[in-house]
């Protein structure tokens, strides 16, 4: 007899990311029983389309049902460590959308909650683990395609949307400030393509150039941060123009000593369709991969985790550090 | 009656950038009647064969010469500025290959020199002067197609090309630096871009990951810089792999509040042939434009200049400004 399904609940719909969240673990074969989220996020309705046969429960109600292994969070960044804690407490499983916190109390406490409860506080870190040309450049890196990388150059534009975005968007304390936000990602990049357990972050900025009247937004960001030999450079806007049909043009660029991976995420400007283009340069090669259907490994792998208690979707030690270090840069940023 | 043409020398063929100095002067009128080199560089047979009607003469001629206007240097970079001070001192105006120079002594002698004797000291600084996708980016932000300028992200990777490199190319002392020497190019396109006539280098970084046995080699660098709202980040190598068609995947990313400027300038890897690739992303338009035959304004600029004794070509302080930059971030990141 099959495992039964992991069965899923979402906490918190407040930013559409949640729509992966959920929609990469069923297709890996979880199954979402229902949700929760605090009064009528611009979200739901997109919510109710894709999972319509999906109800609402009262939080507490979700949290006491024995039958639900996973919460998944995308509420406002400024609550979900609660949110989370809540869960583990309850003896559930949790997959949140980053940042997974925006102070480095809410992330104590959630290091203090794991060891106490053993739960799995994973973060869904999905400029990698949504993209399934990272997962065909973790693969080249790890088999030397490169030699060692020397750096990563992580650049996140993203389009700001003004007319969707809630309140909260435009609130500091709510989201978390721009670097522990959306530069979190490259963080995580950073980390997982030098094999680096810990950073040193020696730079970072934050301003606002393009938004005078939203004080509130950060619309610019950059960090260098550096492990031993190993070097990163990210930079994260707001700033995607109208007319590219995406997004945003997020890049990668891997720098190793015998060669160069670059990967065009999510559009390939003025060039070929589709997403999940992957170039690929070194002594013998120099091509492009199209990398749309190579899979996405972290969702099932967090399934067998569950299930195993193990962690090889992504270690518990790494989800704690990358936002370590992304709330770092935005207190370096903002001193 | 036409203007005589400007007449040049050519004095220190050392580095291969003499080849381009000359040629785009030539094409943009001058002529080239003699050249001195110390030795026979590795360059000296394609000098040659490039100019075959060019006589060797000797230096301190070459100086007492009335009829030659303009001194292109390229010799070892730390002899560079001996040079072109006595250039200056004899009457003629300089174009130096970058680095003009590998110390602050002799930056500042430099300085002295053209106060005294009010001669023009030019750089050539080649990955912009000549590349013609740069002259259409500069058009194109001086139009505002971007926004106000918040940010360029320069990669400058580089072909050791081993085999074809002499002795001083792999001695720290003569070469000045991998900041000095190659960084100053996208140091050069920071101050310009964003139209700053000063920086702050607020990191810097050099390193030697991939060849020890060659411990005077700097093989990776890093610069951070800034200017008020302006930021700049750049990077350069030696790690151009063997399959890429040629010597160097140099890009840059001006980034602005209104849209995105990228410039493949020497490849489009596995993509589009030819040189001079420039994508364009702003609020109408997403677009790659060949930029191939837009022209290079330096040169027949410069031959301008020399008549005129103006500064179109480029600004005396910003020919010392970048030079300094360079100078100061090979210190710090030596320290």
């Amino acid at each position: 007899m099959p495992d039964a399904p992991l069965r899923m609940a979402a906490v918190g719909l407040d930013h559409r990311h949640i729509y992966g969240q959920a929609g990469h673990m069923i297709a890996a074969g979880a199954e979402l029983v229902c949700y929760w989220t605090e009064g009528q996020p611009e979200t739901l309705p997109g919510f109710k389309k894709r999972f319509p046969d999906v109800p609402f429960q009262p939080l507490d109600d979700i949290f006491a049902r024995a039958d639900i292994d996973l919460i998944l969070i995308a509420a406002i960044p400024a609550d979900r460590a609660a949110l989370a804690i809540q869960a583990m407490e309850a003896g559930k499983d949790v997959m949140v959308d980053k940042p997974g916190c925006t102070d480095m109390d809410q992330l104590h406490a959630i290091k203090d909650c794991v060891a106490r409860t053993g739960r799995i506080w994973s973060v869904n870190f999905s400029e990698r683990f949504e993209v399934p040309s990272v997962t065909k450049a973790s693969a080249l890196v790890a088999e030397g395609a490169i030699g060692r990388v020397a750096q990563t150059v992580g650049l996140g534009p993203h389009r700001l949307n003004r007319g969707t975005r809630p309140d909260w968007f435009f609130d500091r304390k709510q989201y978390g400030g721009i670097l522990a936000d959306i530069a979190s990602h490259q963080i995580d990049q950073f980390l997982h393509f030098t094999g680096s357990t810990d950073a040193e972050i020696t730079l970072a900025r934050a301003g606002n150039y393009a938004n005078p009247d939203d004080p509130g937004l950060q619309d610019f960001g950059q960090i260098v941060l550096q492990h031993g030999d190993c070097h990163g450079f990210i930079r994260v806007d707001w700033y995607t123009p109208d007319a590219l049909p995406t997004w945003g043009d997020g890049r990668l660029t891997i720098l190793g000593t015998e060669g160069t991976i670059e990967l065009r995420k999510y559009v390939d400007i003025a060039g070929r369709p589709g997403t999940d283009h992957l170039f690929l340069v070194n002594g013998t090669k120099c091509e492009h991969m199209a990398c749309r259907d190579v899979g996405l490994p972290y969702f099932p792998a967090l399934i067998a985790d569950i299930r195993d208690r193990t962690e090889t979707a992504m270690a518990q030690s790494h989800a704690f550090k990358v936002m370590e270090l992304a709330l770092l840069a935005q207190r370096l940023a903002e001193d």
